[in-house]
């Protein structure tokens, strides 16, 4: 004998989230089970939200509940100058620093051969266009420092540079408060490149 | 600047969830946005689902979708033979042994003083009245081997025996496939003391 459908039928749909398991996925289908009628209420009404009021900016990409998002119309920051980063997530991490007041480009993705990604598939071509503008001193490409981020860099670096815009890179290095000890011949490679003058 | 408000909610929502963290939560709610409209259609249709059609047994509280549930009707199972547990998700774990079919009674708890979990908070008195109706001939006590689960345990012997029926209790002991160099004193001590002869 099995639990009762409905319950089976909570698990199957959880287990379909990135990160959540078989165990993780009853768990929460039990707590569910447990929880007020109005916070289960809650919850479905924040998932149909997120589906219904959040879109993408048609400017910079970036996820947004008004077009164009606050980024690309805030007068306070400055639009010559344009961070690119692979995803919507990624914004915040670089808002989290506080000290970056320009705007933003979402590739929605990366270069990846191997997954069929080519660069027709990404957000390429509004950003040539915002460049091409003329509107554009620099831009910083933040993608991944991986394979697939690096190639992406250099692709778009090779298509922005023609337009006299500043390309740049953000630093790739040993972490703070990290220990050299920990650090791949890689990244430590990267470091000692980057090294700059006191 | 932040995150558009339907994600800020649907964040907060999940971290509701039991071990749903901060970073678990964002990569949950842009993992929502992104999944077509049908499934997260479907993930809210499933909490429903459980909300609305899943309810308690009226005679062993276990969770059905059927009252009585199947595991009290099925002729297949004895009655004589009640499996006592704290929760239901602990029913499944005794189901998936494949060698219990008697029945079950959830407790609903553990008796609890420092949590102000007492005998009237759980579901005691349903045991009683099924044991005293005289249709009872073992009662197997599988609640958890922790401190509040042993005295659990023997809070229900010493009701149920004077009613004339068999109270017994899970072994503890050295779990299949683990090592003694694992065990901690008291698992070992348990495994000692529960010795049998080849």
């Amino acid at each position: 004998m099995a639990l009762p459908a409905p319950i089976t039928e909570l698990v199957e749909q959880l287990q379909r989230l990135p990160g959540i398991g078989a165990k993780s996925a009853q768990r929460l289908a039990f707590h569910v089970l447990r929880t007020p009628r109005e916070d289960a209420e809650r919850l479905c009404e924040a998932i149909r939200g997120v589906k219904e009021r959040v879109t993408y900016c048609s400017t910079c990409n970036n996820i947004t509940d008004a077009d164009p998002c606050t980024y690309c119309t805030n007068p306070g920051r400055d639009q010559r100058l344009i961070c690119v980063v692979e995803e919507p997530q990624n914004v915040s991490v670089v808002e989290k620093t506080g000290g970056f007041k320009g705007a933003y480009h979402v590739l929605m993705g990366v270069l990846s051969p191997l997954q069929g990604v080519g660069p027709d598939d990404l957000k390429i071509k509004g950003l040539l266009s915002r460049v091409g503008d003329g509107q554009v001193d620099e831009v910083i490409v933040a993608t991944n420092p991986t394979v697939e981020g690096e190639a992406t860099a250099l692709y778009l670096a090779r298509l922005l540079k023609p337009l006299g815009v500043r390309v740049t890179r953000i630093a790739m290095g040993i972490p703070v408060g990290s220990d050299l000890e920990y650090a791949d011949e890689i990244t430590m490679g990267r470091a000692m490149d980057g090294r700059r003058e006191f």
